[in-house]
């Protein structure tokens, strides 16, 4: 692997993109027939305010964003400095509090009583049963249940960050190919992955499974000490964040021939694969972008073996709504950005994936990654 | 800096400690009145079950510690194999749930309808929510409320766990003071202490803190791109995880030659923190450890510069109970380790803080950092 110059920063976001985003989503809340959004560290208030903590502890940092009034954020008072910096702080009120006072007290002050509120997912179970304790009136909802398409549609900006994490997964997937697999440990492969990633801009990698031979069908094995074998099929899912937003490609490569079986197995996945991206366009439901591929792989008789959802949206997270899953009716719209990840998993033998960024367009969708579906034959 | 051989894992915890672990805390959890505990991902089911799945999302996994009947931990199925693959998964009753189903539905099956539960600080609202939702007639309390000092005592395997991993912290520090200071980035002092606690054995780094000049009168400052320039006072707190065990210590030093007024304010932190190690002894209450190292930096006319607590618990992380600040009355027992690490802030000037991991032994206390406190000179 050779050094290469650090690719440019994309422009930042301003305080007038968080003040419209403040805007949009007070209006949101306001439809939803709720009081307002508390937001805790983590994605939601990067994306409201463009904060993130040093580190998210057990010390309260939540913006409360009402469906009138002035959008205020109450911060442990040895942080206020770092909140006072962040891109968003203008458009805020910040309020702190002191070590060994309430913070639930302070920060009951900032909410209406009775009113109902949506909540981060993530937000620490400590932080509401404080809040629930002081305002015994008040009542909360998550996020994921009130708001769940919040961030989900993505701007134009949001896009070329994700495309261009992408971008970045799939240039470390070519140089991956290239690498000794047989013989070494799955966990010697998963480290060039992580260091390609790294190499191709990327300041965060959140996860490179390498699920060979039969860790292969255990679709959330990420690494381990197995010896990688000539005729081993080998699942190499990765992904994390560059320039704060986040990449997650799956393929499904072979080391040597593989056999009749393998080949089937695998073009079975690459047909649904492909059955889901050709579903995606504006207007339909979620649901339906897991139910073309799980048709495909069921029709081919392994539909037992395909046992998890088929996707899950992405952004300043890898991991977030909208989720490609039975029962979710919300509808496809533009700027929307998820995975579309079937996968084939036969115990005690090999697992095939393969996984695709897609961006809905105003009519149909477009891939985030760009690599070649056939698999691939390493050495 | 050269590279080193591999430290030698220390022994693993074996299902039979995990067992013990359990039935204890299952006992505290009845001598506090409750149904029993609900432990999420994180250091609260690692300490409990050896299980740390992949990542935290928005799948829940929960492992229910009734009072009385058995421990059952209720997985995303698809996580199931690396469940049962856990250190104490033979202990545990392993329940799964399928995406599609609901998951608190599920869970609450595991639970007393009517039971009050304690559950993990940092367990995400969503599920708490979601649990409330099912069960109108159970109620919950966090763990630091209920039982904060589960994981604060700790066994003799774990305080060598944490000896092991304060002494890599202070080989970085040895070695840190050779490095150029002046003229390079706080980033780049960052980045050089990071590698050098992965090259004394972490395998993960919380936080380097390398706070120059003015940017130490900011408690939380991490690293930003200023130049350290010559007559800088710098702060350098530093720690993450060595075999699973927390380190965090901070030394001030000094760029070239210090002023009276900086050798002074130093000599007053390093005072307070003698202070607040001296009044460890168990039976003491942790407030005092807050107030001892407080009443030297008051007396020195400093304390209102002086704006955060004096320290916090460490074990599986770098922050957690027992707390050492006014109105803590927990007493201090034997087993207990945490920070004690007092400082001056002094606005758009500079800052001092020192910082060691201090364990409760029968009758005192016991460093497990051994670096020099006097102010280091660097270059």
């Amino acid at each position: 692997m050779t050094a290469q110059t650090r690719p440019a920063e994309p422009v930042p976001f301003t305080a007038g993109d968080f003040a419209a985003r403040q805007q949009r989503s007070a209006q949101a809340a306001q439809d939803a027939g709720l009081a307002g959004l508390l937001l805790t560290p983590g994605p939601d208030l990067l994306y409201l305010t463009g904060y993130a903590p040093v580190a998210i502890t057990e010390r309260i940092t939540m913006l409360v964003l009402p469906v009138d009034g002035e959008p205020t954020m109450i911060v442990p008072k040895l942080e206020r400095p770092d909140a006072e910096n962040a891109a968003g702080a203008s458009t805020l009120q910040l309020v702190d509090w002191t070590d060994g006072s309430d913070p639930y007290e302070a920060t009951a002050k900032l909410l209406d009583g009775n009113g109902r509120y949506a909540l981060s997912d993530s937000a620490w179970a400590m932080h509401l049963l404080g809040l629930q304790g002081v305002l015994t009136k008040s009542s909360y909802v998550s996020m994921t249940t009130a708001l769940p398409m919040l961030r989900a549609m993505k701007d134009a900006d949001e896009v070329a960050r994700l495309a261009a994490a992408g971008a970045a997964a799939d240039q470390a997937y070519g140089e991956i190919l290239h690498v000794r697999f047989a013989g070494r440990s799955e966990t010697d492969v998963g480290a060039d992955l992580a260091d390609l990633l790294r190499q191709f801009g990327h300041s965060q990698v959140d996860f490179t499974v390498v699920a060979s031979g039969p860790n292969g069908a255990n679709p959330h094995h990420e690494i381990g000490d197995r010896i990688i074998e000539d005729g081993d099929m080998v699942v190499l899912d990765f992904g994390g964040l560059k320039h704060g937003y986040g990449s997650d490609t799956t393929r499904t490569v072979h080391v040597g021939e593989p056999t009749d079986e393998e080949r089937e197995v695998h073009d079975i996945v690459r047909r649904a694969q492909q059955a889901g991206f050709e579903a995606v366009q504006p207007g339909i439901e979620c649901q339906e972008i897991d139910r073309a591929p799980r048709a495909v792989i069921t029709e081919a008789g392994y539909g037992e073996y395909f046992i998890h959802r088929t996707g899950h949206g992405i952004g300043l997270t890898t991991h977030e709504p909208p989720y490609m899953v039975e029962g979710e009716t919300h509808l496809l719209q533009p700027g929307m950005c998820f995975s579309i990840e079937p996968g084939i998993y036969l115990p005690g033998r090999f697992g095939v994936r393969i996984e695709d960024i897609v961006t809905v367009t105003p009519n149909s969708g477009r891939r985030l990654n760009q690599t070649p579906h056939e698999m691939a034959i390493v050495s």
